[in-house]
């Protein structure tokens, strides 16, 4: 299996569109700038999907999990059969990410792309293994090349599916008992910076579990520091199969012309790794929700990123950035169907001095 | 008229629901507290609703608009014109928060308590004039006794309205030329804060007009300041219709047990009003957007309240609270709908050491 196709471009924004789209926005009966944020939203999806009236019905949540060799070294507050256990839990629809595909009428996919659980029986679960987990990282690399490659592509592979099914967005979700100690070393490597530094509680470490999991990342960090020299070896050597997924996820609906909403720390770690890998996919980015991880504020300055919301929430699954799906769609309609000044007769403001 | 329902007390929560309802969520198939602030949300919503399946399908916006005597004084970036315009914008559906209304399958009702225009011939809008537009509050009280009853009293019949159509949700809106200005003045007031501490661009005045409008509102508060012994008071001399309207609003959800969710800068004044009239109708109210005004951050240390979003917005209308909404929504299907540890049959992580 070749990573080749990481080379391709990605597709370009349709520039006359942005620039119509902001022009519609100086028409629209509001005073400008008066809607904040949304503005910025609408005219970037106007000019993804090339129209003035930008929707976001069908909506693809993709959910990878995998299992990690680190957690050995316990790094995390929850048992590493956990991952099986949600992956059985997405399936059934009883997941935070279940419920919330369900309420915003997205279809929710699930990807086993490398736990240790069979989910060959599990109903609706798409078995999509790189290994057994990785590879403890902090003795070994995580992953070997065609593993790396096989994650990558089953990212694509999500991808790809959900534009043969019409996707106008994809939300990328992640599970895997362990994932933040992977995504912490993944975005260390990435920014030189020291894990003291980026590591936080994940989803329920204490004060001490939190010192002894920067610990166990930067020794880690120093045993591959020459191997580290690009973003694929960095994610080979310390990542995590569904961060490599949501990596290749990321490239993949850039070069698709697929916007994507990004969830929180994990997500925007594999983001991070993408646009190191091909810097012109950051037009189809959006990000959903801030993360509480310390690392997450290096994250989004290395991204040049703001967050749509941040509600405390530090799941993953995708979770996040479901919450703050409603804002995108509700961004598209504002700008298709509200009326201009000139349709509804109303006097503009920025004509007139007080 | 009389304004001696204000006296009667808010519906008391479901305090044996409220406890059930965090025990619930301990029990969910997630780390604890990783759904961060929708947990706070669903267990207040099921301590409201007295179920543990709350529901918010049922919303009704209502936009209370009108005039202010005010803006004779050159505190608005836009003609009082547009206050009748924006009416007829709402009725036809072509203004923000008719657009919102619609895709968030809220019903929408546009009430004139008091502005300059003539809408008796506007289809669904609903008159209900406490006068046409304020006095000029920089010479005169903004209202008689007789008027601020009126207003009140507009916006308990709006929530009457909301209960008997089944509403589980209110959220009030408001549109009215330079009433920022007057919204300023209340909260100046009630904070005991000067206007220039408070007073922001509103909807879009520059530099030069922030500081003019400041003058404004602390010379009226000069001349008024002996009259302004109570929150009615101050309502009465300084405020507005719109403002009037919304914080009866807010008192009559919290007297019917129906839960709010208060918009941006300008109902956050009426709802500290509701709040220093009736303090147990805090319960009831959820915040749905920051504001930029510099006065938001003071308003919400005194209701002792975060905003659930900050996207920039300064719209008014109830936009901020509307785009605010999905997250509620989300918060009560979570509740209700996530499976147990028990029933997903995963090991809860609380219990375990790493």
């Amino acid at each position: 299996m070749s990573t080749k196709w990481l080379d391709l471009p990605a597709k370009p924004i349709d520039q006359a569109m942005l620039a119509a789209a902001w022009d519609r926005e100086s028409q629209l009966t509001k005073p400008p700038g008066s809607l904040g944020c949304l503005e910025a939203i609408a005219v970037r999806l106007a000019a993804m999907q090339g129209t003035q009236q930008p929707g976001l019905e069908r909506v693809r949540i993709t959910v990878f999990a995998a299992d990690h060799g680190i957690a050995d070294e316990g790094v995390s507050a929850f048992p590493q059969a956990v991952t099986g256990q949600m992956i059985a839990n997405f399936a059934h629809g009883g997941a935070a990410i279940s419920v919330l595909a369900h309420q915003l009428g997205a279809s929710l996919e699930v990807v086993d792309v490398g736990s240790k659980a069979d989910c060959a029986a599990m109903p609706g679960v798409i078995v999509s293994k790189a290994g057994a987990g990785t590879a403890n990282f902090r003795h070994q690399p995580a992953m070997r090349e065609s593993q790396l490659a096989s994650a990558l592509q089953t990212g694509r592979d999500a991808v790809a599916r959900a534009v043969k099914d019409g996707a106008q967005l994809f939300i990328g979700g992640e599970m895997g008992i362990a994932n933040t100690s992977a995504a912490s070393a993944v975005a260390c490597a990435l920014l030189g910076v020291s894990a003291s530094a980026m590591v936080g509680p994940g989803t329920g470490l204490d004060q001490a579990g939190v010192a002894h999991k920067a610990k166990v990342i930067d020794e880690a960090l120093a045993l591959h520091q020459p191997a580290l020299t690009s973003p694929l070896q960095i994610l080979r050597h310390v990542g995590g199969f569904e961060i490599a997924a949501l990596c290749g996820a990321y490239v993949s609906s850039a070069q698709a012309g697929l916007p994507v909403l990004v969830d929180g720390f994990i997500a925007s770690s594999a983001a991070l790794l993408a646009l190191r890998i091909r810097p012109d996919a950051a037009d189809w980015l959006f990000f959903g929700h801030a993360s509480a991880e310390p690392g997450y504020v290096h994250l989004m300055q290395a991204l040049n990123a703001r967050p749509l919301v941040n509600l405390d929430m530090r799941l993953g699954e995708g979770s996040g950035a479901a919450v703050a799906l409603p804002i995108l769609r509700l961004a598209a309609a504002l700008h298709g169907q509200m009326a201009t000044f000139a349709e509804a007769g109303v006097s503009a403001g920025s004509d007139l001095k007080p």
